[in-house]
């Protein structure tokens, strides 16, 4: 088609995509990579991951037809060029800013977006629910699910590969091998896939195995470099076959996943089967971006950064997560009986500390919370102090376990809950607003939610050294407030501030800080409240309660969903006040734009007792 | 030794049992088996998975050394031989007694249950735990999970593989294989593990290599029939590596499980490798017992029977689940969006009907309830209704995919919570009392609580055919109260039964029937209470808040655990009542009794209203 010029604003996509000739995808590729790159140097993100699935992503909207056929991605943040590829360039400016673009595929941004993807390990379950119901509406089309390799340390992947096996669908997994899911993939399945990984050269040059493909029929193009039929008894004195062909799965693969030819030959080939396929294709997180490749971990989920050195524009230098994985070291220094958790979070939950310093006692247990909790249990049982830390938003996987592997037995452990509390652009999948609703079901589990360093240093030491059964530490993303309380370092079950006041403000965690504003702005208009900070926040305090019913007038604040919040519990022991937690599901955007849409900003808070002291306080 | 005889109550266990010969082994397999048939057809329970692993156990306690080594059965219910086995063979005529011993380990009955185990795939995260705990202790001993085919359709399993195969743990993995989990196994897994199982008469004749074992340096017996090393090559030109060894463990079997010496031989082996091993036990369920071998299914877990003709002693015609299986099927002829979705439990939910007559749309995914709601949350994207019968408490498996693959999206799917409430006698691990506070917590669910058949029949046909978002119906397990409320099969949001009291008695599901009891006996003592039977439950209606407003005095009483229940929430809202809720986790018993203990049953409900009236009502 010659050197037309083409601009992907000015495409009309997915649709346009199927006529470009090969050299005009690899510049369209080029043109993408480069746009990633800009978008996520301002706006954050995620760009390794984005810039590995370019090329693939490219050739799946030209082997397959969306939104005829379904794409699911696993999980969703590798989605970034698949909304450029269907008609969102012109608004990927705003992605991950409030009413601008999501991060993660939503199925209300766009008819391309079939399911939402915001944890790992759902999407083979998705696509087969998808793909079995096509089949049951007879409808011939394709669903595919894009999986990388960190999804599979994830019990739901087993799962639903278990069922879709069997299955009678057009389900195609692309297994997107990395090599890495958020840090380095762990587990004895991480060991074997890259044994898969590097037969490619041996696939290629064994012509045995092409001359018998030769003979396989295929429509289209015979992609005989990649297709393996598991049904051919040849290839099994060949290599001995893979889990994925024990599974049912008809096998493709490893194609080399930056070479758009070659995958559209692989994924052609998949179609044919109309039956369970997995393709395996190789790709490089951050490809073709040097700063993204030498250090993929870095450039998983990102601020804005600087393009030309990749550096961040902004090193933070502590965090909660930091503050929490430092201080349990220390305590671990002097205590052999802790240890460390996590699903494949170690970065992120600040626990790199220390699995240098105790690597026998640290365990990256992979994607799988389930396990984690439960391995915790047995920890438990033989008397170690097991420390958990993750998401608030992953802990939902753990919650059977929690109640079965630990709650009914009595055993001590404690969950370091990050992100707990509005989390901002990540959006509705990775908000941390259920921990307190869904922890406070459990029996006899002690809730701490410390306010700011110091207080999460004495509430981590608390949980793990003095307490009895399971006791959650929660704390948000990012760093304390300037606003910080006076703490000192102790961890009490609670803190009154007494102003003289007859209205008393609740809440706990790093809402104090906005309340505490809020105070400041109630004094600048000659009025005052006091505030009664709670530390330990569930069980129920018998104290803090006599002290909520000494007021005229009690308002309670919290970051959590309302049905389940501990002002509610507060609530149901018949003191009446005012509660303000969150309504629902909570959008991507700032976090404190955010907080104040929830009516949770230091102004909101001033305003809403502000407007109650001038009509019935005073009245 | 001779013919002395013995007793399994004269001997002193487990340290007796290494002392058997191999006849008196035999001999106290027979005498187990016996008393396992006797004590099942009394107290009811779980026989065919117990009799399958009768000489598995015996060979289990003869090579292992508890409870310094550490077993953990998955699930528990086939731990009776065990029991036995572990001093308790005085108290097993108990076993799902209240103050009896429990149908399930509980480390609190015995220190040779290491583990509690009454949800499924947790085994193999768990004996990771206390091996892991071992080697950070330098203890060189053993822990052991036996794993039934059933628990390999739960992810957490593979999560578990994951991890143990790369540990350096003396843990090994009894796979027992018996073919089927409750109801016959599905999935691709459950095929490849046949073809693993018809390997033993294949192995057991290769004689290269049983000569390649003889060179094998094993410590004791030498165990050429049935051990093979993952580090062999030979191996390898022979058989295809299994899917275990591929994810790091060394491999022994399959062993014939009714074969004592033959089991002693391969775990002996096992004990020898020091690094994680799986051995492949092949059972029979039900063995020796031909009415359990006949119907495993129907032994699974069984009431009391007639030993001579294995005929239950009730066979009852109807339960909740019964009638939801049937209805269901009706709504499903009718509308053919309606799908159906079980894990592995097709018998207990009531969907036998639906999976014979409508079998594309009949879903059983094992033991896999993530996989189960995802799947839904799929089919759902595409305009089915998917409707997932679960037991209440393997629901809270699916709490996260319940939030994360369809609450955010809004789609629309049945929750059948089937044994909602006090299940009785399988006890803590088992009672659903968490499903209220946690499916409460999920941002627009609704959910009804039936209190008869022709309410059950009702709400789950305008669930199913009018709600829009996420709707559970809850039921509890057995059969209708005979004190039904007349709903005319009319779903209502709530019924008001007024009498023209000053108290107002509220509920919901079948504690109608117990509230409604403790009227009569009210009335007979001259007294009265008006009564609120809510229906749809949640969200709280207006409604219903108002009509409790006007009462002088306003009881709530539920069965599920206090925090998160249904009367907390209206109490949240200003309403002044006394709530009756379930104080935290209930122990096995007869559900009546346990309900007296939760004081639900008619006569403490009455005499708390009762006292009431004596002393606030009418001084």
């Amino acid at each position: 088609m010659g050197k037309r010029r083409f601009y992907l604003k000015d495409m009309k996509l997915p649709e346009d995509i199927d006529t470009l000739s090969a050299e005009e995808c690899e510049k369209l590729a080029a043109q993408i990579r480069k746009l990633l790159i800009k978008t996520v140097s301002k706006n954050g993100g995620h760009l390794a991951s984005n810039l590995g699935t370019v090329e693939l992503t490219i050739a799946l909207h030209r082997v397959f037809d969306s939104p005829r056929d379904k794409m699911i991605w696993d999980v969703g943040h590798q989605s970034y060029t698949h909304k450029l590829l269907t008609g969102r360039a012109d608004r990927f400016c705003t992605i991950r800013k409030e009413n601008g673009l999501s991060g993660f595929p939503r199925p209300d941004e766009s008819e391309h977006d079939a399911f939402i993807s915001g944890h790992a390990s759902t999407s083979v379950s998705a696509a087969l629910g998808i793909a079995t119901a096509m089949t049951l509406k007879n409808e011939p089309y394709y669903t595919v699910a894009v999986v990388g390799d960190g999804a599979f340390t994830g019990g739901e992947i087993f799962e639903g590969l278990n069922n879709a096996g069997k299955s009678k669908t057009n389900l195609i997994i692309v297994f997107n091998y990395n090599q890495m899911s958020i840090s380095k993939n762990v587990g004895a399945l991480a060991k074997y896939l890259s044994t898969l990984r590097t037969k490619e050269s041996y696939l290629k040059t064994k012509s045995a195995v092409e001359s018998m493909l030769d003979k396989t029929p295929v429509l289209g193009k015979p992609a005989k470099k990649v297709i393996r039929s598991s049904k051919n008894a040849l290839k099994d004195m060949l290599l001995h076959s893979t889990l994925f062909e024990d599974l049912g799965f008809e096998f493709v693969g490893p194609i080399d996943g930056h070479n758009i030819e070659e995958l559209e030959e692989g994924l052609t080939a998949a179609k044919q089967f109309n039956s369970p396929t997995i393709v395996m294709v190789n790709t490089v997180k951050g490809h073709g971006y040097q700063p993204a490749e030498d250090n993929p971990g870095e450039f998983h989920g990102i601020g804005s950064f600087e393009i030309s050195t990749g550096n961040p524009d902004v090193v933070p230098l502590d965090s909660y997560s930091t503050v929490f994985g430092k201080k349990l070291l220390d305590l671990a220094f002097a205590d052999s009986r802790i240890c460390a958790v996590t699903a494949a979070m170690k970065y992120g939950t600040g626990l790199q500390y220390f699995s240098k310093a105790l690597p026998d006692r640290f365990f990256d247990v992979g994607i799988a919370e389930e396990h984690a909790a439960t391995f915790c249990g047995g920890l438990a049982s033989q008397g170690m102090i097991p420390v958990f830390a993750v998401y608030s938003t992953f802990l939902q996987r753990s919650y059977d376990q929690i109640i079965h592997d630990l709650a009914i037995m009595g055993l001590h452990m404690v969950i370091g809950v990050d992100r707990a509390g509005i989390v901002g652009e990540d959006g509705e999948t990775h908000q941390g607003i259920f921990d307190v609703p869904f922890l406070t079901t459990v029996p006899n589990i002690k809730i701490y939610s410390p306010s700011d360093y110091a207080e999460l240093e004495a509430c981590l030491e608390k949980a793990a050294l003095s307490d009895e059964h399971i006791s959650a530490v929660r704390y948000p993303r990012g760093r304390q407030a300037e606003i910080a309380a006076d703490t000192d370092g102790v961890c009490t079950s609670f803190r009154l501030y007494e102003n003289g006041s007859d209205t008393l403000a609740v809440t706990y965690g790093r809402l104090y800080a906005n309340v505490s504003k809020a105070r400041d702005i109630l004094v600048q208009k000659g009025m005052d409240t006091d505030i009664l900070k709670l530390v330990e926040i569930f069980p129920l305090s018998d104290e803090a309660e006599s002290i909520m019913r000494r007021y005229k007038k009690v308002f309670f604040f919290e970051e959590c969903y309302e049905y389940g919040s501990i002002g509610e519990k507060y609530a149901a022991r018949g003191i009446n006040m005012e509660r303000t937690a969150l309504k629902g599901f909570i959008t991507h955007g700032e976090p404190d734009s955010l907080l104040d849409s929830a009516g949770l900003s230091p102004e909101k808070i001033a305003e809403k007792i502000y407007s109650w002291d001038m009509t019935n306080g005073k009245t």
